[in-house]
């Protein structure tokens, strides 16, 4: 089932006067059909597929979608109208037809059964001009090639737009990109449950990372720890859509070398992330090797005060600067009044980033609302300490939010 | 050293007329100064930094820099004018500084000393306004704030050209796109040696692969010790600098399933690359367990006359074109005359793909020349069969070509 609701879609639509959302992105693509994008979007430009999304619930979305991906398309899609734009990559299917022991009579057969046609030639990666012409007749089919058609300005590049306007003349465009990112700001039971998975594989790599920290053990066999820990919780949860792992471990008074290894006093920083379908999680830990010095604790506890105050703004009402004030004065009033970070976290899910928009920023007045999941974090990176974070990932409830992760928070000694 | 060389971008830009390339993604900004672009890229989104590369090569080069890469811009560039674009992430430093006992004096000396202003507050993310500003200051430094500026309108958004206007409001922007492009074709001493060692791990992982072919052992078994093999070649030669991996593997008469096991008469498609400082290798090769079958054999006997009649027209001075036509009618020769591929492989890079432009395709008349490193495939992907491929990496010489790869093309039975 597509993570898009119809029916949040329509009233966001409708407040800003648009008739259908044309996406085009491999992350919109599939929020919308919850189909595989395919390798044609590996160039991160646009053309190969699309999705359309009429604003009235009532009229069926249709959707572009390349070649090689159409039998998955047809499986993962509830989406009935789809338009094919042929890709670069050759294929047959012999599967189903009479043996013929000739290989090249098989194959002729094989590409006649499917409909290939003579003269048929593969484009040299893909015509965006005809994915555009498909997304057209899809918007014409429905009457809608004369609206107002949204599409997100903030990832269609200048060439692209150009093409799209040759195919559509006499739309009006939007920019849609706010209206997209806060209808995927809410998430799906089912993308709550990709999240959750996440987070929880990535607190089992961090507890076997935990146990493995030693004098002497190297920042990367920490981090190997850290994605053994990972892969083996995955296996014994049967887990098979595991699609990515990243981790930011540093080790020492440098936050930002790589490589090094412990030392009696250092400081351990984990901040790391599991995707699950695409969907990533987003944790931080802090370790240190042996006692804290006062200095470390010291500045440990200021990220401590502002994890606590901001921690108590989250809830559905609040906007989303009140949580960046509540942790900002905490830290202040612990005694560092120049501490300033541009957010205190961010949405999760399928961007091209690990952090995406909803920000717990000072000027974004977006409020909290029920099913929005967010990594909260109260970070410091400080040459000649090391990098220390307190880093949680929540889902916001309806009176309040849910904790998603079970480890400790705290400066923990090992 | 920068890959991007001056007196090759100088002419390809006095033949478009162009004054300066103004480059804004992550992996021109690398290019064309030697340093890593930073955290504030991850949304793929431009503004946070950027890199101005006068055509006239005495006019000193100039980049805009996020605070929090400062320092290791500094070490690994040359380009000494560059302006810094803060971003969200707070740090401190107290190396260097007289130790205080107490943390928040420590601080505020700290921040001081950094030159850090009362009332510094960081961005959200970044200021992508400001970026665009400190770019345009630097041009308007070389006089060049009115002139004929190269900008990549296929990378860059619809909103970001818009605040780019805004900041450069007498500039005239030519799409740079194609001239970058070509810019990158040509590979420096440097990204050749990256690709190379890519290709030496790649293969590593294939051999370790072979010898894990067995009955009964899984598609994600044989991924799994490609990535060992890899992994250990990598700590054997000590190389540092592996920055990513990517497989696919499949196993059995569907291409494209994930997951199944060997059998006896399983083709097992191997398509995989290693990344060195972000370049990508791209090798292909094919078994089979235990003996072929006569269809299976056929079919990459045509395979191998396609590959056989390209690798004879990879020569400088050919345009990309002859390499598609000689495959195309070697195969359709061998039995197979509707086979049709949009290429038979691309350029190799830095790119957000694997591939990257030019391809060898049928429309393009980009003429190979030495220095070019590309990918040269004749892959094939049957249902009911498997998939299979032949692809070699190979630099374009004065007089020919040099296979980067050492592993036998053949179907190897094992």
């Amino acid at each position: 089932m597509a993570h898009l609701d119809r029916q949040r879609a329509a009233r966001l639509m409708e407040a800003e006067g648009i008739d259908a959302l044309l996406l085009l992105t491999a992350e919109t693509f599939t929020y919308a059909t919850s189909a595989p994008a395919g390798v044609a979007t590996m160039w991160r430009k646009t053309g190969a597929i699309a999705a359309v999304v009429p604003a009235d619930p009532a009229i069926a979305e249709g959707a572009v979608v390349s070649d090689l991906f159409e039998a998955a398309f047809r499986v993962a899609s509830s989406i009935t109208d789809i338009r094919i734009n042929p890709i670069w990559v050759e294929t047959a299917d012999i599967t189903g037809i009479a043996f013929d022991p000739d290989a090249a009579n098989l194959v002729a057969e094989a590409l006649r059964i499917k409909g290939r046609k003579g003269g048929f030639a593969r484009p040299e990666t893909f015509d965006a001009d005809l994915g555009f012409q498909h997304a057209a007749d899809i918007l014409a089919d429905r009457g809608l090639q004369g609206g107002h058609i949204g599409i997100e300005l903030e990832s269609l590049s200048v060439s692209d737009f150009r093409r799209l306007q040759n195919a559509l003349p006499d739309a009006t465009f939007v920019d849609a990109s706010r209206l997209v990112a806060q209808l995927r700001m809410i998430k799906s039971p089912a993308e709550i449950e990709h999240l959750r998975t996440a987070v929880a594989l990535s607190e089992a790599g961090i507890e076997m990372l935990q146990k493995t920290i030693a004098i002497d053990v190297s920042r990367d066999a920490l981090a190997a720890a850290w994605t053994t820990g990972v892969k083996e919780e995955a296996a014994r949860r049967g887990v098979k859509n595991l699609t990515g792992l990243w981790e930011y471990v540093s080790v020492g008074p440098n936050p930002w070398i790589q490589g090094g290894a412990v030392e009696e006093g250092s400081l351990i920083k984990v901040d790391v992330g599991c995707l699950i379908s695409g969907y990533t999680s987003d944790t931080g830990r802090t370790f240190v090797c042996g006692k804290p010095t006062a200095l470390q604790s010291r500045l440990f506890q200021g990220l401590e005060a502002a994890f606590a105050a901001g921690l108590d703004k989250l809830r559905p009402g609040n906007a989303m600067s009140a949580v960046h004030r509540a942790a900002t004065h905490a830290i202040a009033n612990a005694g560092f009044p120049d501490f300033t970070r541009g957010h205190f976290g961010h949405g999760l899910g399928t961007g091209p980033g690990s952090e995406e928009w909803p920000f717990l920023s000072a000027t974004s007045e977006t409020l909290l609302e029920p099913g929005m999941v967010l990594a909260f974090e109260t970070p410091w990176y400080v040459d000649g300490v090391g990098g220390m974070i307190i880093e949680d990932q929540l889902l916001i409830t309806a009176d309040g939010h849910e904790i998603m992760n079970r480890l400790p928070r705290g400066l923990v000694s090992v």
